[in-house]
């Protein structure tokens, strides 16, 4: 038997006074820094456990008394993560239309893995044959072109990290009710990857946009031939023909062989298995900026063409499903962005909004691109309500759920970037709750 | 059938002159914003093809005829990429001792996708159940700690981009002839990832270091029981106890369910599996730092505890196993690194050293991380050597393959960053030289 008992926390009390920020417990944002952590009670709650006896010997696990797993081509996760999956709402294994959803509680950093992106299809992902894939670039051009991938790949490349997120991501929020699920359920349908690709603006400027060229009809090759106008100040900014996500080959699911990006705009006009580039004189109301995509406003009326996603945080940990162990100091951890740029600031409060402390940003802090933010909070065990806030480098920032509901006709649910909160009950049970 | 002609290049020729900067065609790492790659004759090279006919209409392909693929839980790359595979110099299933290579001349931008980080198992990989591990910290401490996963969960973590390179990286460049084989078999001992993770100085804070401890020993739960002595100060400044790579849970190659991130120290260091740190007042000699990762001089020496990984960079594009396609426009691509710090400069020759230009670094340039260099180059289509030579924040830069080869007893092959040449025939074939 090993002798275990926790750790003593000696000076505990007067530096944790020191370091508190603001209402019910938040921490200096760089407490950890000036090694307040431990004197304010951390281990007390229950992390090393300090042990007597000598680990080097004789009771070393079964795993060190056999060798290991071979080699292999191509990796996958452990078989001890095999929950942490994307999240349907419908049949896994259905085509068609639908969603799947990033596991964002389960995740850390900012990265999200390939093999967890989000998914939108509106008709399942096509097989393409990358040798008979061609992006056509027509219309309002004075050279229509055709690039093969292997045309592609000679071009002059760019890498940038951005987030890509859906317009209905969080759109529960508009239900008069708050949804006790998951943080990845609430807010999955935004990932980030590291993307390589050829900048639109090279091959615009090839083809030649004629005189009176102002929209580009993106379509993709999947079997709804997903259509959306983005327009030509967009096309010829930042946005990138992505061959390349997270040092590989696109994924199938998010575009193979390649896919439109137009970073920080909404998820759906980053147009997947990219086919051709219509350049015209006005938007072509296609289905999915007519049907869909569109805001619904009081009055029955619905506003189109509304593009870049707002600033907007979640916080993941703690999050619903996660049961605080008693009181002490925890890490206050998620995720920030806006379509605008780079996030500027988040705040965060463990009282319902009475006041706020400024989280610490993992840097690099990168425009349209998700950004970790973290915050040390001693909990006292007494219920609580945790919200955040972001604010971007343009100024925009999160409204309340309320303000954010009161714009819009009942049920339009694109573009929620409302302020989110959990409660945190006496037991450490953590809720979905409007604030 | 579609009518194609290869597009016009109005206006070559004055303007190319202009943006050369260095011998043999190599142009201003910003021609393109510029617009001088289309006036260079880039187009006539063979990228975007002329188009008469309207893509818009009946000879859609035939993934677009049917339904496409369902949802998946978790994704996985393109069947058209199953060639993009980790490299292995032992037969794949193999356990025990051995490497697997990242085909880095296969991929592009800076992060590693996990699927395919480079492996270097000593016994092969432990299948490890996380609820039954524990991370000890002992010796000379005030308080021996031990840490389940649950509880190093709790602690505040951190998010950083990081590579990790074998000490044996390259070093086939110490054979007295080039080895004709891809950048990937070469260089492929190398990765990078976005880590996230517990400060180990958080950890070594907590339990208070004795007077006198100057060295921490880590060691693996393989069945290798991987040891390495590291000094406290690197413990102490920027070493992380990593749980999460690219967002989810560490891989299983790379040490789930922790490792040890030693940043810029050589990957050995960099203990997988990671279950004890032993806080010492020496270096424990263990067999991976005696009988092997010592560099053999002049004279039967060896020289041990040389750890950070010096200045370095590949082209990758075009490397061996590619072919140039005529003369023309061609963008030069590949990754430099330090140990040290950031990389500063990449300088690239086309010209066999002769002249040198500045490539373009992908922002942003990170601390002891991988970085992308891409230059562009108007090849004359007659034999050529290019060469790249990365330098530092610190100053350190890359000697020549043959100064880098005389410091050493025959044999030596860890810590290679000598300067590497492809040589590019008439016919567009690459090759490995020694320059």
């Amino acid at each position: 038997m090993r002798n275990r008992e926790k750790a003593g926390t000696p000076g505990e009390g007067e530096q944790l006074r020191d370091e508190i920020v603001a209402g019910n417990g938040l921490m200096n944002r760089r407490a950890l820094l000036r090694g307040a952590l431990f004197s304010a009670g951390f281990a007390a709650a229950g992390a090393g456990v300090a042990r007597a006896d000598d680990p080097s010997g004789a009771d070393a696990p079964e795993w060190m008394k056999t060798p290991g797993k071979p080699f292999s081509a191509y990796g996958t996760p452990s078989k001890w993560q095999e929950k942490v999956q994307r999240i349907f709402t419908i049949a896994p294994g259905r085509a068609g239309t639908g969603v799947s959803r990033t596991p964002l509680h389960l995740l850390e950093g900012t990265i999200t893995p390939g093999g967890l992106h989000f998914e939108r299809h509106h008709n399942g992902v096509p097989d393409i044959d990358p040798a008979h894939h061609e992006l056509f670039i027509h219309g309002m051009v004075k050279r229509p072109l055709a690039f093969s991938v292997d045309a592609l790949m000679r071009y002059p490349m760019e890498t940038r990290i951005y987030f890509v997120e859906c317009a209905g991501n969080s759109g529960t929020f508009n239900q008069p009710q708050p949804q006790q699920v998951t943080a990845g359920e609430l807010n999955g349908l935004i990932s980030c990857s590291e993307w390589t690709g050829v900048r639109l603006a090279t091959l615009l400027d090839e083809a030649g946009v004629s005189k009176g060229g102002k929209w580009v009809i993106a379509e993709g090759a999947d079997a709804a031939a997903m259509s959306r106008s983005i327009p030509v100040e967009k096309c010829m900014d930042d946005a990138m023909i992505a061959l390349y996500q997270n040092g590989e080959a696109i994924r199938p699911e998010q575009g193979f062989p390649m896919r439109l990006l137009v970073p920080g705009f909404e998820g759906n006009m980053n147009v997947k298995w990219l086919r051709r580039l219509n350049v015209t004189d006005a938007p072509v109301d296609a289905r999915d900026e007519t049907s869909h995509y569109t805001e619904l406003m009081p009055g029955g009326k619905a506003r189109q063409f509304f593009f870049p996603m707002g600033a907007k945080s979640a916080i993941l940990k703690p999050s619903f499903g996660m049961s605080m162990k008693g009181s002490g100091v925890y890490e206050i951890s998620g995720l920030a962005w806006s379509g605008a740029g780079r996030v500027s600031k988040v705040e965060v409060s463990a009282d319902g909004g009475k006041s706020w402390a400024l989280a610490a940003l993992t840097e690099p802090v990168l425009p349209k691109s998700l950004t970790r933010f973290r915050l040390p909070w001693h909990w006292n065990g007494s219920p609580s309500t945790l919200m955040s806030r972001a604010t971007d480098e343009a100024g925009g920032t999160q409204p309340t759920r309320s303000d954010w509901v009161a714009q819009y006709a009942p049920g339009q649910g694109y573009h929620f970037n409302g302020i989110q909160g959990w409660s945190v009950d006496a037991d450490g049970t953590v809720k979905n709750v409007y604030v």
